[in-house]
């Protein structure tokens, strides 16, 4: 059986690997993309070049959807000369942008409006990176009806790696629930890898030997370690991460979490200094540039003098991440996200942390163990913290992660395991 | 009875204003200062100049020192050749420079060590500006035995509007501790001033009726309409009150807070914003610069387009007001400062708000009033915060408020009055 022709719009940097893949896996991928260089390059590429969404989606029982926003959703989807209008009947539609669940939602809700529930739709944010989209090895988080999800899997398949396809129980919404999730993690560890290293380069600390000593430490986190280069190289223009990505997704965190009332005080800790960064022009760089924000010379500049603070700063990424890690579990357990798939899939993707890993894993199970006591962590913390403020180093993440263990403690948690500060979430 | 001479070190814009009024009144004053231009300065003003600060403090019966931070006065007061060596038996020493209450009681303690128990210290913070300091009628704060205060009244007098000397019971630090816990309304409500000028702009709202608006309202801070026209006019450099200044009351705060393990969470937003903005190298200019951290153009390039949105301005303001009423006032109790004396002293100083003597009072009172309940305090931040975030606009204080509501939210308070949010600071 010949394999079927399939829709594609989106073109970018993600979009690109993901359509070009399947064109190499044998598939016909009739691209389209708002950019005319971006569907001559695909073409080049070996895709079927379209003029327009109409023509993209036209006769395609499958269709996949990687535009940047919500907003260009919407209206690829369902704009005049849109691809839900051209799409024949019973047709496939994977939308793999990062978009909020309710606005996920909102389109499987348009498209009964429309008369068009024999769409079969389904929600399927992707995380990884452009290399692994290029490659088919992408993880892809999919809720959807069980029908869909039986018509849409083989091409859920071919696009992410054999370990990294997660069906997330609970329908449409429930995939992008599952990308927010795990973005939580992502972009609070972003900042974080560049406040430790701009800290520790107040402190006089090289760069080279910090890293070396996070990665091997209790502070270690993906992130980190995949923004090291660039931050090392100041490798930041064009960005292989643009910081209005992150902060696109961390918008939708801190947005969805004023929709429920749910505090994320590191995530909108990180969203105000993204925010700030933007307002002096790194919209376009690197999101590692945001060490920039923590040190005002390059880091590789500072040799190392001393190694007496190191302990300082893998307290300050240490201590921050274990609050990374309750923010984010106590936020998936509000919004009924399968905590056990949560914690499998952040283990193996740009969320992960050490402490995730080992203290998430006890707030998960519920059964915080006794190893540190949240007023020893909360010391440790502290520690840090009073040092940059001598130093005159800004902390954002730091402090607020302070402010929360502070908080946690007045509410009677300080001689529990440090992992108790979840409960300060109020789950 | 002639007036007795006086030893005076600090002649900076707050000590010199002290320094010559005291001069004004009839008295002999022994100034000295590091720099020697400010000390000719004091000369041509009618103060007598010294060349050291053994020869200012030589057979002075009263001794006041207005350096700029605790390392300063340390090193005035005993490093070599310094004040208290050279001060005569029972002179009466006021400590009117910012330091934390614990610096201030070490200086207790080290006189005692040094045998010199003999001195008469009063723990004498100071506020007001330099205007005021000039004219006489600055807010002093002091703390000190019954004895000291009793020979060192009549120079408290001199240097304070009538209504404006505050007796701190409580003894040496408790002037300090008092001064602290003012400058939390103070600091944040710099930097509120700043957010809620730089989101009306973004807004597109023309600052001239904002700030009219502002003014009238439940949004009413001191530091707002005191800031208002040097923020209008970009009058910062040099700065009025520069930006190291208030970092430096804040850093007080926040330290002060860790060794307390009391969460300060606005306090502490602020402080990262303005080490943030010191790393951008604002650090001797006009704290009113802080709009540059929100609206990267001159607001009074913004000509009003619509008035829709200034209702989100004032609620910004107000809310945010409210919460930092909460943490200063749950920070006093915490440090047993005397609230009714505290509310009078705030209500008639730089740290004023309308929400601090309004709700406030209800906190101080514990009597939370049913105006408004604190769910709907926080559905108008709320709103406030995610327009700002649509529109890429910072609002860290706003945002930092709102994490502190929910967190009440989490912990029941939510259909108490707005004023519960207090409880949410553990006392």
């Amino acid at each position: 059986m010949s394999k079927p022709s399939i829709g594609f719009v989106g073109l970018g940097a993600m979009g690109f690997g993901m359509a070009t893949h399947l064109v190499k896996e044998g598939y016909s991928v009739h691209g389209f993309d708002v950019f005319p260089a971006s569907v001559e390059r695909f073409a080049a590429a070996g895709g079927i070049p379209t003029s327009s969404l109409e023509e993209s989606a036209r006769e395609k029982d499958f269709y996949v959807c990687m535009v940047a926003s919500a907003p260009q959703v919407q209206s690829v989807l369902f704009g005049e000369g849109g691809i839900v209008a051209a799409l024949p009947s019973n047709a496939t539609l994977l939308l793999c942008s990062t978009v909020p669940a309710t606005y996920a939602q909102s389109v499987a809700a348009e498209l009964v409006t429309l008369g068009r529930s024999d769409i079969k739709f389904i929600d399927a944010p992707v995380s990884g990176g452009a290399l692994r989209a290029a490659a088919g090895t992408l993880s892809i988080m999919a809720g959807a009806s069980d029908e869909a999800l039986e018509k849409g899997r083989f091409l859920l398949q071919e696009m992410s790696d054999a370990n990294k396809l997660y069906l997330v129980p609970g329908g449409i919404g429930a995939g992008s629930n599952m990308k927010m999730v795990h973005q939580v993690l992502a972009g609070i560890h972003i900042l974080g890898a560049s406040e430790a290293m701009g800290f520790a380069a107040r402190l006089g600390l090289g760069a080279v030997a910090t890293a070396e000593a996070i990665k091997g430490s209790e502070a270690w986190s993906w992130m980190h370690e995949n923004r090291l280069q660039r931050m090392l190289d100041e490798d930041w223009n064009p960005g292989a991460s643009a910081l209005t990505i992150i902060l696109k997704d961390v918008g939708i965190i801190t947005t969805s979490a004023r929709q429920s009332q749910f505090p994320t005080p590191l995530s909108s800790t990180a969203e105000q200094v993204y925010l700030s960064a933007l307002l002096q022009g790194y919209g376009a760089m690197d999101d590692s540039s945001m060490v920039r924000q923590y040190f005002g010379e390059p880091i590789m500049k500072v040799s190392a003098q001393s190694e007496k603070d190191l302990q300082l700063v893998l307290d300050l990424m240490e201590i921050t991440n274990l609050v990374a890690a309750a923010e984010a579990i106590a936020f998936a357990r509000y919004l009924n996200v399968d905590l056990k798939q949560f914690f499998t899939l952040v283990s193996d993707a740009a969320g992960a942390s050490r402490q995730f890993m080992t203290k998430g894993l006890e707030m998960i199970e519920g059964q915080i163990g006794g190893s540190e006591t949240l007023d020893a962590a909360t010391a440790r913390l502290e520690k840090a913290v009073q040092k940059g403020r001598d130093l005159h180093c800004p902390l954002n993440l730091g402090n607020s992660a302070l402010s929360v263990l502070y908080l946690a403690k007045k509410s009677g948690l300080g001689a529990e395991g440090s992992a108790s500060v979840v409960k300060t979430f109020g789950n």
